[in-house]
């Protein structure tokens, strides 16, 4: 299969049918009428938009999260906007069905009409979008542009690169992925003109990293990178230059997507957009369990948060944990955290090993050094084994370690490591990974992420020795 | 108890007594008298002389290893004196009832009559000691040097300082101790006149250690550096000034030496001096041993061979062992070596613990780096768990190890650690140190070998810091 043919061969899985479209723009059609009907009634004028890939025409196929703002006008006060703009929109989301109210910066509210997740969002209708006055109100300048600047051969080319992204596991600008969104895999495309390009130069990314998005001079960078010093790719979004479309793209994100770029122009496969390829079976991974040490910890939360705040929280959580472990001479290869984003959130954590010997060795200053010398006997002398002096004319000391199992650890440690608000208050299950907690975890909607896990190996990185 | 108090209780009991000296001396009478009797049947000219430190007169109670010397006309040829010398003595020892031959640089005779162990060596009477011509022909210049010099309050002061040093363990030059010899602890007290002094100075040592015994200038430390570039403490002979009294001292027991002494001024007590201290019982060795991972080799060898030679070889063997489980990821604390000098001969080694994970975490590069991402890639997988990329955006992966038990290593790969001439044909035997293997120990007589070893911390280490 040539490198183009299997582009095509993507494209064709991936490009949404024209029933397909049609579906989808007739739920539009009910959702938009359901909303002017409601405005109506209550003589407000205000503007429902269709707006995200759908309306970017970038979205692929099975994708059926739709966005519909609600434009209001611009006069109005921000507090008017989140109580009446607000109200209508649930009004009108009451007579479409099922409804849930949805809380980020902003309310909004999430209907579900046949198969598609539609988000109802009321913003402002504003003029200049460097004078948003909320983060949605930047998406109607979104969609203008990249409806103005992508060809219909780029809009094909986003979707190729946003399927190669989410096989990869780099697709989503949210805390659970740290990678792309849709809007900046747009921004690549109407910058490189192809995927193959983006892939090119991705292949040479390094840290930190500047695409020039929108022709800026030298002197940009400096101000821009101030403004984000914690990002790791730089990318001016072109209608509010001073936002960094790639703001949230972590290291790990941007060395995967770079990795697989390279291999996969050196050996282009339908692995990498996550086609053919069946994934491990639950025993098959149950077979990699043997002589590893894998720690489950997993906390139930007392009540149900954004997304956002539970996957951030519990990144913090885990990175504690690990210092923690470490602290202690464990040795933290590998941690993943994991939540089904209602109550329950788990890590897991591999060490090297799960206990350490009750002793620890610790090597001491050359007898020469007397103060050293004497300091260090105080401290050992009677906790262990030692002090003697070794070939070499130094001091060594064997003494008791505090823990020597890592379940322990975690189970009298929970509260040094617990440090984010909402885990807090929660003691955290700690459980050795085994086939019946594999069984357990895999009912909860977490196989993929413990097979993951536990396998470790992208499928695609063998192509990147063939 | 004073300092001084101290000193003359140690005195006491390490002074000869009259009897004893009277007994020694006796002995000494009937071993000069069969050799006369000899040399006369055969009509040869040679004078037998007392050496060593009953010639000295700085001997301990209770040590009864005599030296006595038959010194040849200097004209004889090395292979006269090394034949008809030699068997002269042996002719003489027939007469004195059991005897052992032995070898070290030059053959000689082992004679034990009642509770003395005497050795009668052949040697050339020389007038210019730097014109020796084996090296025992050098001890009668220092009985001559040592009974000049030394006053009886200094023989006294010898006394104690040969004492605290074997209290200590470093009494000794042979390979087996690599500590100070007799007649090094002769010239420290010629040069610094009492016990005191010489623990005042080596408390500050801190190596290459210079001990001006002579006077020279500067200038002779140069050369003499040279000459024993692995010294580490460097005391010119009195009577053969480019000859190094101290050349075989070890980094340990020059830096316990000088702890010793250390904690010696500080905390005067008899246990430096191995006094008012019974040992530890074997079963308060055997308690020590839970939650340890110290393993035995042991060899038996085709011959017995000077006890020289045989520490040597098994120091070497001992080293390339810890060298090859380092290469393995083994953490080796703390090894030894012993041997009953017949031919038994066996090493300690105590390891964090006894076996390793499966799997071996290896970090790679960056992937930033692609030619060695790609080898790093290329080599591990599909050996092991991985290749995947962490947080910092750098390669990991787990390999499966080649050896993860101490034991299967030593088993198998005793050729590659049995690297000395007497140790290259035998295979030995490997054993977890267990209560049993301890009380096997024990009955060869190695019990204050394996005490120390499990033990570790010297009985005055305490007064370091008390």
């Amino acid at each position: 299969m040539t490198t183009s043919g299997i582009e095509e061969v993507v494209l064709k899985s991936i490009k949404p049918s024209r029933e397909e479209y049609e579906h989808v723009l007739g739920v539009y059609r009910v959702i938009a009428d359901a909303i002017n009907t409601v405005l109506r009634e209550h003589g407000v004028e205000a503007e429902v938009t269709l707006q995200g890939s759908i309306a970017h025409d970038t979205w692929l196929s099975g994708d059926r999260d739709m966005d519909v703002f609600v434009l209001y006008p611009e006069s109005w006060s921000i507090e008017e906007l989140k109580s009446k703009g607000f109200k209508l929109v649930v009004e009108a989301a009451e007579k479409l069905g099922r409804y849930e109210l949805r809380y980020a910066e902003h309310p909004y509210v999430r209907v579900r009409i046949s198969d598609v997740e539609a988000d109802i969002v009321p913003a402002f209708n504003i003029s200049d979008p460097t004078h948003i006055r909320t983060a949605v109100d930047r998406t109607p300048f979104h969609t203008r542009y990249i409806r103005e600047r992508l060809t219909d051969e780029m809009r094909d080319q986003v979707r190729l690169l946003k399927k190669f992204m989410k096989g990869i596991g780099v697709y989503g600008a949210e805390v659970k992925t740290k990678g792309f969104s849709g809007y900046a895999v747009e921004v690549l495309i109407a910058r490189y003109n192809s995927m193959r390009r983006v892939l090119e130069e991705a292949s040479k990314w390094s840290p930190p990293v500047y695409i020039d998005s929108i022709s800026v001079d030298e002197s940009f960078w400096k101000g821009f990178r101030k403004k984000y010093p914690d990002s790791v790719i730089y990318m001016p979004d072109p209608v509010d230059p001073m936002r960094n479309v790639t703001a949230n793209v972590s290291v790990k994100s941007l060395a995967i997507f770079s990795l697989a770029s390279r291999c996969y122009l050196m050996n282009p496969s339908l692995v990498f957009y996550g086609l053919e390829y069946e994934g491990p079976s639950i025993d098959d991974v149950k077979k990699k369990l043997a002589d590893r040490c894998i720690v489950l910890v997993e906390y139930m939360l007392e009540e149900r948060l954004p997304p956002d705040v539970v996957w951030g929280e519990l990144n913090r959580v885990r990175d504690t944990m690990v210092k923690l472990l470490e602290n202690f001479d464990f040795h933290v290869i590998d941690s993943s955290s994991w939540t089904d984003e209602d109550r329950y959130c788990a890590i897991l954590l591999e060490l090297d090993s799960c206990s350490l010997p009750v002793y620890k060795h610790y090597k001491g200053p050359s007898v020469k050094h007397w103060e050293r010398s004497h300091s260090f006997i105080s401290k050992h002398l009677g906790r262990g084994i030692g002090v003697w002096v070794d070939e070499k004319g130094s001091l060594n000391a064997l003494s008791l370690r505090k823990y020597i199992n890592v379940k322990q650890i975690l189970e009298e440690g929970s509260r040094g490591y617990s440090v984010a608000p909402h885990f807090r208050d929660i003691k955290p299950s700690v459980k050795a990974l085994s086939e019946e907690v594999i069984t357990e975890l895999s009912g909860r909607g977490a196989l993929r992420w413990i097979s993951e896990f536990i396998l470790k190996t992208p499928i695609w990185m063998v192509k990147c020795i063939s």
